[in-house]
């Protein structure tokens, strides 16, 4: 199934907006043309295409009729759309494969292949949270339609509607809404470079995902007092920059102390009014811890509360600690992960059982009930959403080898 | 002489541009109205007002000619600019009392007691370093009048010749730069607000200044590597924020255990990409230290500078450690300093040596080497350069009636 994935990777690539990398943002220009290459490309694989009404797109055997098909099917792939300047495998990689193994897989006995295409994952254009695998499960709120926009005010609907009239999406559900989930997946499998330096630095083929990390974000705001930096002794200081320095290291010590893959960052720090000759009088601090299992998400994120609280009250400074976006961690089939394990070791790639840190369609699939699987292969340096990401021929075509036999087996044996 | 000086700290503070707090930057309209309105109260008061080439202004005796007068004088008085949104206190008190005490010691023997008031001070139109006290002295360069600019791209020159036309500023000299200075001074005094927080704290009604400080500046550029923060583990980052954090404590840490004056401040971060979700690759840090005393003031820059270092090399990051400006530590005059101290326990004021953190008008007469004094009162809670800024009739009184004192005595035992 695999000889072509590189080249196809490239013409995918070409699907984008101007600028470095790949920009392709769900509904625009590049995505519709990226979007109907893909039905064509299916079509020369003798496969059908089928969009549903949010733009979701099957690829499947002509024998499966998608919205008349009631057996399960088994699911592969992994979404359309792009960070900004992004780079070339995020998602493609999982569509390209997704495309291979179900032509691949065409006409077999058992549970057909599908592959499918989300609309939408990345947030890049709109923050809607996964509103590719949330529509394509029927998961979608009545009101989101209208209420999920872009930063220019088009909201899902006309977005939506712009590409239905490129051909790139179903009619809507009789309230002009979502209509009824097109097929119903047996298994929903994922195959996804890693974005991250762990496999690549201790030589893994493959990573077979357990659980899918969530996690806790907060807005620190400190208040404290801007005097002149010459003429206010150390001792007399209410210094907002090096209180915001202490709980930026308390983050770090507590994603350090509790060992992988626990990870804490601080991404955003604003000192004021940042000049040399004033001693910061007010900071804004952003933080963020991971885990993949809540009972740790929650005492990490505790700690790391309790550590601002007391460098705040250490320095006598005033602090308002408002949380931020939060997600629960997932877990994945762990009956799926065992086959996808065996699978491995029969086939003699080395592999190791890990935790997603960042967020997948694979997250919203499980999430749903629906015995779900995520596969990585390694990010060269662990560069991700940049036109520098990067993994090599021999390790794409390890992924896809290895999924395209999972994917048989459980067609087989279901 | 001090009865009138709230009153008139009040009249100067309305010279000033719209907005909260007092806006009057060299030679803009505010600053002109301030400039005449001065020399009004002078004649007023019985005094002359005399503006040199530069806008500088002595109100002086009518009996003293400036320009044609050799004998020295001393000159007390402070600096007419504020900064952006400044206070009505900062180089207006200075000014105030020295047009007071120039004028209570009008007519007395020995040395003329003159008021001066410097043109600019605070870099707050032109970054020129002191143009007032410098052109005051005769130190200014002769390309400065056209190099220097403001945001608007504005000259030196062409403001001053603007000031000029409204009888704000002298002829300049036969070249078209600065003229010869108009007055030879025995002793320079300063009377000024503390900007700082000592006095008031540690209930003290005057502060003799010994030294001024200097300080060293840098622009640290920290490199490492921009990566999603939910896929890489702690161990894997080369995060530079968590690096910009510990040279933030670290600074603290030198500026703490040098004890006072030594003072060391991060005042600016900037953390790139800047999102929750990325690790930071790239960050600039900006730093401070000052002191008092070169030899510590060397001392400490080499520790916060090696400490920099230290932390980048040990996280594996690239660091760029740029100079910034610089100024060396100013001594003021012992001799004077005696006077006043000896003066200060004469009339039970509580007193204290101290240094200055900020530099001021009196470094640049000190550097000329005038025998310089500067004297400075408390501070509300150490608030400066701020609509806030508030210093107690009592306090502006006694500082007052201390350096009337002093002159008196300079005057007859110079």
């Amino acid at each position: 199934a695999a000889p072509d994935i590189v080249e196809r990777l490239e013409e995918l690539a070409r699907f984008s907006a101007a600028g470095p990398g790949v920009t392709r943002l769900a509904y625009d220009d590049a995505w519709c043309d990226a979007h109907r290459w893909l039905a064509r490309e299916a079509d020369s694989l003798g496969l059908a295409a089928t969009a549903d009404w949010a733009g979701n797109l099957f690829l499947h055997d002509r024998a499966v009729a998608p919205g008349r098909h009631d057996p399960p099917v088994i699911l592969i792939g992994s979404h359309l759309d792009s960070v900004v300047r992004g780079g070339r495998y995020d998602g493609a990689y999982g569509t390209i494969a997704g495309l291979l193994i179900a032509a691949a897989n065409r006409g077999r006995a058992g549970l057909p292949v599908v592959g499918f295409v989300t609309c939408e994952e990345e947030d890049s254009r709109f923050h809607g949270g996964m509103m590719g695998a949330r529509s394509l499960l029927g998961r979608v709120g009545d009101g989101e339609l209208d209420a999920i926009a872009d930063r220019d005010g088009v909201t899902w609907r006309q977005a939506l509607a712009a590409a239905r009239e490129r051909g790139c999406a179903a009619p809507p559900g009789p309230a002009g809404t979502a209509a009824p989930p097109l097929l119903r997946p047996a298994y929903q499998l994922e195959l996804h470079i890693e974005q991250g330096p762990v496999l690549e630095r201790r030589h893994f083929g493959i990573g077979i995902v357990e659980r899918i990390a969530g996690y806790r974000r907060w807005i620190a705001r400190i208040e404290g007092e801007s005097r002149h930096s010459g003429t206010t002794p150390m001792a007399m200081r209410r210094d907002t920059l090096t209180a915001a320095a202490e709980m930026i290291l308390a983050a770090e010590r507590v994603g350090r102390e509790a060992g992988e893959p626990a990870v804490a960052t601080a991404g955003f720090v604003h000192a004021e009014p940042g000049l040399f000759n004033v001693v910061p009088g007010a900071c804004e601090l952003w933080l963020e811890v991971r885990h993949d299992r809540p009972e740790d998400l929650e005492r990490l994120a505790a700690d790391i509360a309790q550590c601002c609280r007391d460098v705040a009250q250490h320095r006598g400074l005033r602090l308002a600690l408002t949380e931020g976006a939060a997600q629960a961690p997932t877990s994945l089939s762990p009956g799926l992960a065992e086959v996808a394990t065996r699978l491995a070791q029969e086939m003699e790639i080395p592999h190791r059982p890990m935790p997603s840190g960042a967020a997948h369609d694979t997250m919203i699939f499980a999430q749903a009930g629906i015995p779900a699987l995520l596969v990585f292969v390694p990010s060269r340096a662990g560069v991700s959403h940049s036109p520098d990401e990067f993994t090599a021929e021999s390790e794409l075509l390890t992924g896809v080898r290895f999924m395209d036999v999972l994917c048989r087996r459980l067609a087989e044996h279901p």
